[in-house]
């Protein structure tokens, strides 16, 4: 067969993620190789692991990559905490929750849940109820959930999974970076996330952050690797609590980014220079800095979608700095406006899942996308998009609402 | 904390992997990303799986990428295919088959093993009475191991499983594209593979093609996803065979990869820019020529070790083209020569594991770096650090045996 070289066409990515990537993070990326255990290479791993201190703000020594996609990181934090028959609590108010308990029950767990009506959040005393209730051993919750572009408020959950004996466990692939986070200060055990959303980089690679609590728990899961152990007996010995994956095997994940360098996997070097880059990218920024940032696009494309005459979908209390789900207007058909925007402006947004589904777009203000131009661009081609299709508009609108936050926060 | 850009020192990777990325294959992962459901991104995709078809040999339908490094399609294809309690045969000559041993076990397998000292490699006969006694479900085999730098031909294998009713697998990380392989004549019902040796890409996406009766076995096993099913029940009823891990659930990978694009995760977006361009390299190319450049090359590097005065390790006759495991002369430290090496030369040359640490070097002539300069470099500087360390040595004896492997082939 024959095919071309890769060469994509320019898109403004202005949907729930993958986002354009930061131009620096792909530079980093087209960096050549080193060997694993290259000086260079296991500096780079420990700059890494410093620098996502940082971003998740703790100082848990076992702070590191999980080489997939952000489901790649859930994963290897469940199965990893987790044993066969061990109880898990998993609050879901929209599509990531159902995947937390989805994977949990694959790892065996005996797997609890409390549901709320998509957009909106658990209050914390919900929460505790759920808890005294199960008695889990681990809490599992998503924290900005994009299909319905709201967060759950973290607060107060720490000191519950303290009192209650309970490991406390959030994925931030969709919030980290674009709103208010910290890890320890939250009182978390374990922390997962990717890249592809407010950290401005590519898919494929998990950064994720686990407390001393949570390490002991691994680590007394720990098992011995078939190649070094003398007898089968020897590796039967411990199958009851045994971490069912080798992949996701966190407690060998240690020991390879820690000092031990034991060999595990070939850690996916390219993606560890752009999990790097994106990292520096916000420590250069400032975190502070950085949720500001996402704070003031968001609130703009928040403002013209509703100058635009559209209605805003969810608990705009909760609602995520940097996505926004809006009603789809019954005049028209959301795919089609969805392709015509694509193939003559070339800027995406995006569908939604489950209940949501043909009901509203996601419009993404993320990472590199975080930007005024980016924020006025979609705003004027949707306008134009949606007057073709008949739907009802406010000429200018869309703009000019977005402007107006501008001005007041003087970035006009 | 202060941080540099990403910019490695000019490394010259002639281990056993991950060695050198083609340049072409660093420029497509520098390309900007693109939606995942963008028609840009569905035809890269559909590409990607044509490519890998010609790479593997193979008329398979469901041929294409896992999110991770090689590892990674190892325990997607042995934990989709294998339910707890299956039978598994794994036939061990190296590190790998340990590995794959172990993710068997993990996978709730009754695994089987026969094993043989490394550096050797089973019989046909071996192999047959291994299935015969044991019945396995599934034949779960290491095509090279790196370990031991040698391979298991898998010639007439298929057919005895076939004739036994059991599931061949092999895993051709290793060899790949250096050494004659054809899925489908083989006779195999799962592949797997990574970029990261005679590929000439990073380590971090898993190339992997499966049979259609191994795909009936997976779709067997496919399992209600929780936020689709109508209740707990439904979920419930399918768990027994139900595949253990849902980053690793084939099942789902083949809708996300399939007409029925259902999302499963985000497509690591660059990683397939770079495995995309690593199988364009190949089809190029064409696979017959690699394989004969990574056998001139490798004959040479062969050749060039002996006329040195080192010792070669293993069975040759079974020896990948790729790589040659030589004995560390007793004069000198081991580790002491790769170091030198690495930082006096810019080169990088392997240790190996398990019986063979500290008693064998490995050197490779993979992918981008199967080439003369590479080997006859290599030599030179390698000649140069062994007689500093004061071992025996014959002077130009390297580069003169390969400059002879090279005229022989009419390529001097």
């Amino acid at each position: 067969m024959s095919s071309l070289p890769i060469n994509p066409p320019p898109r403004l990515l202005m949907g729930p993620g993958p986002i354009n990537a930061d131009p620096r993070v792909l530079r980093a990326m087209s960096a050549q190789l080193v060997g694993q255990y290259d000086p260079a290479m296991t500096s780079y791993m420990n700059e890494t692991m410093a620098l996502y201190r940082e971003v998740f703000r703790t100082a848990n020594e076992q702070t590191l990559l999980i080489d997939g996609t952000s489901r790649a990181g859930i994963e290897a934090a469940i199965v990893s905490l987790v044993a066969p028959g061990d109880r898990v609590l998993v609050p879901i108010f929209g599509r990531f929750g159902h995947l937390l308990r989805e994977i949990a029950e694959r790892a065996g767990a005996e797997v609890h849940v409390i549901e709320r009506e998509w957009g909106t959040v658990f209050t914390e005393a919900e929460i505790e109820r759920a808890i005294v209730a199960t008695k889990p051993a681990l809490l599992a919750v998503v924290h900005g959930d994009t299909s319905t572009t709201v967060a759950q408020p973290l607060e107060g959950l720490g000191a519950l999974c303290e009192k209650h004996g309970v490991l406390f466990y959030t994925d931030v692939t969709a919030s980290l970076a674009g709103n208010a986070f910290a890890a320890d200060e939250l009182g978390l055990d374990a922390v997962t996330a990717g890249l592809q959303k407010c950290l401005g980089g590519p898919s494929g690679s998990a950064p994720a952050t686990f407390s001393p609590r949570a390490v002991e728990v691994i680590e007394s899961r720990k098992s011995i690797e078939a190649g070094i152990a003398s007898s089968a007996d020897e590796i039967a010995a411990s199958t009851d609590r045994r971490i069912r994956s080798n992949y996701f095997d966190l407690a060998m994940i240690f020991d390879y980014w820690g000092a031990k360098r034991l060999n595990h996997h070939t850690e996916a070097t390219s993606m560890l220079y752009g999990a790097r880059e994106c990292a520096r990218l916000l420590v250069e920024e400032g975190l502070a800095n950085a949720v500001e940032r996402h704070r003031l696009h968001g609130t703009a494309m928040l403002a013209g979608v509703g100058g635009l005459g559209l209605t805003v979908f969810g608990d705009l209390e909760h609602r995520m700095n940097n996505v926004v789900a809006v009603e789809i207007p019954a005049a028209v058909n959301g795919d089609a406006v969805r392709g015509e925007l694509l193939t003559d402006f070339g800027i995406e947004i995006g569908t939604s899942f489950g209940p949501l589904h043909g009901k509203v777009w996601r419009i993404g203000t993320m990472g590199y996308n975080a930007r005024k131009d980016a924020v006025l661009t979609t705003l004027a081609a949707l306008e134009q998009v949606l007057r073709r299709h008949g739907a009802p508009v406010v000429g200018g609108g869309g703009v000019g609402a977005a402007y107006d936050v501008y001005q007041d926060a003087g970035a006009a």
